[in-house]
């Protein structure tokens, strides 16, 4: 039995999902509603004391961080193979989780808080001083210090910008990789591939297609449209949030 | 044939030399000097772009990032086996990769930097304007970034603290984990207890050994002592600074 402890729009509970789908595994799809703090509970805490989502419960047995759990369901049910066999083709495709993680997730998270595209808080009606009584309930410092800096100077637009030239250089770096084989582990459809989607998608959202467009990054425009075309994509991005009261329904 | 590009006082290259040393591995060691630049030089950046050490060149094949280093040895070297072969010992393993990572490394750098531990760009005499121009020549965004913030503020004690509040999170966390069995993945001793093995060595070079201190945290002062005793860690952390116009010497 697999539960998935997750937010809709989360990337890396899109990540999860999409892996649980391309493997065609049923799971119970669990809402935690970032913006009421539910994973900030002390019954949450129990299997993610860092505070975050996705989480996912395998017949009792917890496990956290997007990138472990693709590899544990991998190493569960291999029956549709993710994961390529070959020592060197790995070590691409585990690049790649982890450039997701360094690179694409902590700039992603920056250009979704500038206050132009990302309203969400404000549209909640929180004012800064709520951000700070929030911080003060996160279990987590890193994410705690976060909010506070965001609570007090937002994201400025020279760290949007800063976070706009990290995401360039990846991508970058994704079309030269993708340059040499249609995935980006090489010759095959991979994890790697599945936890990149999500930030492309993300970057679309933000308004900002001209990352991806066809004419500047024609490797990773072609990537971007075969992944989109793939059904467990499809399926794993159709999950839209339960709370209708969030004004953040795309 | 195995060749480490790298620099012996780098946390990164210390994880991979450790892993080499555990599983009798020989191995050239590549002295790649960073505060003379030498990995932001164009034959460094063909092996890896991002511009950080270190990188293994088995046979020719480059492979980069130290936890995809790390499971690499793991898969193309299993006779000494440092990888559990239970499937959820495995995201415990991998959970505490990633956490060398995403908060020690991090961290540790931000700490490292700080002026009243870390003198290095001073002590080779390098000004605010010798840092600037330094920056606009590394390739990484991410790294030139944050080295202009620093060219231009330094390290405040408020980040600092910051810093050290997410490192102390960590060793909660590892405190917690090591209670459960006497390595990070459980019963046995794993990448996971190389990879966090430099950062908490880091800390004791930066002067804070209380953090890791038995009355504070028995599980984690105790796991340090069998890190230490182990000869694979000594012969890996004996590797010194060959530029001896260094003045980190230690």
């Amino acid at each position: 039995m697999l539960t998935l402890h997750n937010y809709w729009s989360s990337v890396c509970s899109q990540k999860v999902r999409i892996c649980l789908a391309e493997k065609g595994l049923a799971f119970e799809n669990r809402h935690v509603n970032l913006f009421e703090f539910d994973h900030w509970r002390p019954e949450y805490l129990k299997m993610n004391p860092k505070a975050v989502v996705p989480a996912l419960d395998h017949d009792g047995r917890i496990v956290v961080e997007s990138n472990v759990i693709l590899e544990y369901l991998e190493d569960c049910f291999p029956q549709v193979r993710l994961r390529p066999e070959d020592a060197y083709a790995k070590t691409q495709m585990r690049l790649w989780l982890f450039n997701s993680e360094e690179i694409a997730h902590e700039n992603v998270n920056t250009c979704s808080y500038n206050p132009r595209h990302a309203a969400r808080h404000r549209a909640k009606g929180h004012t800064s001083d709520d951000l700070k009584r929030m911080a003060a309930g996160c279990p987590n410092p890193v994410i705690r210090n976060r909010l506070l800096h965001r609570a007090a100077f937002g994201v400025t637009d020279a760290e949007e910008n800063q976070a706009y030239e990290a995401l360039d250089f990846l991508l970058d770096n994704m079309e030269q990789t993708l340059g040499r084989g249609p995935w980006l582990a090489g010759a095959e459809y991979s994890l790697a591939d599945i936890a990149m989607a999500p930030f492309i998608n993300r970057i679309e959202v933000l308004k900002r297609p001209e990352m991806v467009e066809a004419a500047r990054r024609p490797n990773l425009a072609q990537w971007w449209q075969r992944i989109q075309a793939r059904p467990a994509y499809q399926q794993a991005l159709a999950v839209k949030n339960p709370d209708t009261s969030d004004p953040m329904q795309r």
